[in-house]
């Protein structure tokens, strides 16, 4: 019987441990980096008057019904113990929509961090989960034409200079682009599954686009030879625009005419924000898949180091992709003016624009080359590591070494010590690994009000523990650590 | 059918917009009083070496199964789309539990700030929702006696030091409480019955207590009225540890005895620490309900202003009750020693302590508080709002006040203009209103490279718009603002 119950109890014990599918606990390094992610992201989005709006995980069903069309399957529905019907959040955007409509707020900047879920077939090494972060941030509000896009344009350029990332924006406008769609011949029913076939422009070769539109999608071959003359364009803003305007067929229709102008006064508010203008592409093959694009469009590429050659203050046209070796890392942020989205919740339109950055694809991109910069990241951001030393007799100076963390701790000073009463030597400088300074206590030093202050090796191999760093009475010492930080 | 087209449309748009039940949208003055909340407990856990976890929203049923009691009829399940069966985390520790036993980490000091769910009657009023945070810290690791746990108690003491809250940190010890009453001749399978009997205390009076023991569970009066005579004691550490040692029949015990050196221990590490003796209260009645506590308990109860008038370094007990029209607000954190949860998923016991921080009710407090101190509380961070003015023909200065604002931005500032071609100046005012600077941007003034730079009243209505503030050249506006800012 005992021996029963025994195996009974191990069994309880054996829970599957885990976390589900497509999820991952964050921790360690990569947490830092992530919150340091955020935290560069979050100070751009204040410097620019945003607030920060936070949803429930779950909405109602019904919010998100009808919003994701075929992928609407991916949604995580929640059980049904009684009560309403919800279900996670596949995004950030519709709840921001419900959230306007629901408050009847006319006009706001806002931002929101917040995991979104996707019952997807996961790939973790592409980054692909089903629990993942999105980073938003929209201008709600009735404005005058491209001054918010523009607004959006330039926090996208402070957020990845602050990075250190080297970018390239990518710009189109629905309304040229669907213009350019009709005056080419594109029946008006086909202009979005068209559009979508062009938006592939950036992964297969105009063949292979060609001929999806010409063989599945029964377009006449004379269209998409005039649409494949256009869209192989891309370049500076005035280039392209300067290129479209001289084609009379393209200026009669007056949505690309009024696109046009929409470009040309990006252009000017571009520079009047310092958007050093390689850093944009008006590209006439990018399409965005989402319906409900009105306006300006946009995706971010992140161009690999190598070839980030091009300096910001150049004037030339961004870095092409080259060929074979040299593979670009894909979008990692993207958006547009949706001015009608609002509108399905409530009476009231609200015009908006918004851009989502892929906190997850930053992430991939910078911890790869952080690890190939500077090895191993830190862990914790302690700064002081307190420990102490003494010969055969030593009572190990707990006490003493918490009076010296709490002197710290009351200067703001990021401090640990080892919680033993007598930690060896050795375990204390494995323990401080990755701190930069060691506070050393001894009994002779304490008794004439000193301490002693060491700049710490990275890493317990590399510290010399014979070395006991230099004298520093207890008063100067929060001093002597400050200069020490900085 | 043209209306009934209508008709459906509309039908269509009429979705409910709300929120889940129990659940809240958060943005504004809330937000922001809650992220700084969050921002000053981040600090001070990382000051004491923590490093920060994530865990998925959503864990394996298994994983909380059998962890909760009762309460599991609380847990929000995830509906079976097929795949594995999951459940909404039911809180932070469980999580954490599962982690340490999936990684085999030995120690770490980690936190963890994220929503929690239970499908609770929400009471809105007073701060319980369905979707609530928890802030949890933890100290993990086998190492000597209390010194974690003074550490936890100093990480609570530079929170609400931090905060500005007055707060009294009450504190037993599992080990003395069980003692107590077995010394008293409590059976011991009655022990944590009578124990959640005695956690009512703060609550109902004694009589009401020794009722619920006698009557509903069965307790001799004898060993009630002998419980009552224990439980009814608090004060400083020392007192309270003198007077249970003048008492032979408990210093028998040797699980009191245990107890009593730790509280001796801890008394001495507080002091040690800088943790006033007035900010902690050995407290015989606080039990504390969770079965897996199994050494120091604690709870931090918020003093009323009005009571905190004890100095900190006053050396008196901490501010009593108050019959009638002060209460007190309740508890606002609490945690303990739990050495025997991690063992439940793996074979490897890991000793850990920490506490739970219960933001919304922080939050509620200092909302209040707030409110009655400043008044309205600013939404936006934004601390210039650049301004155009001029007279019949004027343009509207659009560039020149983008280029203002991106001189701002390049230097950090947090600035925000207009999105309007040629704004009225009423309409900038009223945009400005709770931005503390102006910059005013006129047509004689740029033709000779200057601004004008105005505090602004807190509200349009205080704004003089008339004053049109003290001139500054461009290129000093940056430095200029940064002294005002200071």
């Amino acid at each position: 019987m005992a021996s029963k119950e025994g195996k009974d109890k191990s069994k309880g014990a054996a829970v599957q441990l885990k976390t589900p599918k497509g999820t991952r606990d964050w921790t360690g390094a990569d947490m830092i980096l992530r919150d340091e992610i955020f935290t560069t992201i979050t100070d751009v989005f204040k410097r620019h008057g945003a607030v920060p709006l936070d949803t429930p995980v779950f909405e109602l069903k019904e919010v998100l019904a009808g919003k994701y069309g075929e992928d609407s399957r991916l949604i995580y529905d929640l059980a049904d113990q009684g009560g309403e019907l919800t279900a996670l959040r596949y995004d950030l955007t519709v709840p921001f929509a419900r959230w306007l409509a629901m408050n009847k707020v006319q006009q706001i900047k806002r931002y929101q961090i917040a995991k979104v879920y996707r019952r997807d077939q996961p790939a973790v090494a592409r980054g692909r989960m089903r629990e993942f972060y999105q980073c938003d941030f929209d201008i709600a509000g009735t404005y005058d034409r491209m001054i918010p896009d523009a607004e959006i344009l330039r926090v996208i350029y402070e957020i990845f200079e602050a990075l250190k990332e080297q970018i390239v924006i990518k710009l189109n406008h629905r309304q040229i682009l669907d213009g350019i769609f009709a005056v080419s011949g594109v029946p008006s029913d086909k202009i979005r599954t068209i559009s979508s076939a062009v938006d592939k422009l950036d992964k297969v070769p105009w063949a292979d686009v060609k001929k999806e539109m010409v063989e599945e999608k029964g377009l006449e071959e004379a269209v998409a030879d005039r649409i494949g003359e256009y869209v192989k364009h891309s370049g500076d803003i005035p280039t392209i625009v300067t290129l479209l305007k001289a084609d009379e067929a393209l200026c009669a229709n007056s949505d690309i005419k009024q696109g046009l102008e929409d470009m040309e006064l990006l252009a000017s508010f571009l520079d009047a924000f310092g958007v050093p203008s390689n850093k944009v592409s008006f590209d006439m093959s990018l399409c965005r898949g989402l319906d409900y694009y009105t306006g300006l469009i946009f995706e971010v590429i992140a161009q690999p180091s190598a070839t980030a050659a091009p300096a910001a203050d150049g004037n030339g046209k961004p870095a092409k992709k080259k060929s074979g070796e040299e593979i670009q890392v894909g979008s990692i942020a993207a958006g547009g003016r949706y001015d009608n989205l609002v509108g399905m919740y409530g009476k009231t339109q609200i015009p908006c624009v918004g851009i989502s950055f892929g906190v997850d694809r930053i992430f991939t991109i910078m911890k790869a080359k952080r690890e190939k910069e500077e090895g191993k990241a830190r862990v914790r951001e302690t700064d002081v590591y307190v420990m102490a030393f003494g010969g055969g007799s030593f009572n190990g100076m707990l006490k003493e070494r918490m009076q010296v963390a709490r002197r710290l701790w009351d200067a703001g000073i990021k401090a640990e010590f080892t919680a033993k009463t007598k930690p060896r030597l050795p375990q204390q400088f494995k323990a401080a690994e990755d701190v930069p300074l060691g506070v050393i206590l001894g009994e002779d030093e304490i008794a004439n009000g000193q301490v002693r202050l060491k700049v710490l090796g990275s890493g317990g191999a590399e510290t010399d523990e014979k070395d006991r760093g230099q004298l520093v009475s207890e008063d100067d010492l929060v001093a002597e650590i400050k200069k020490l930080l900085i």
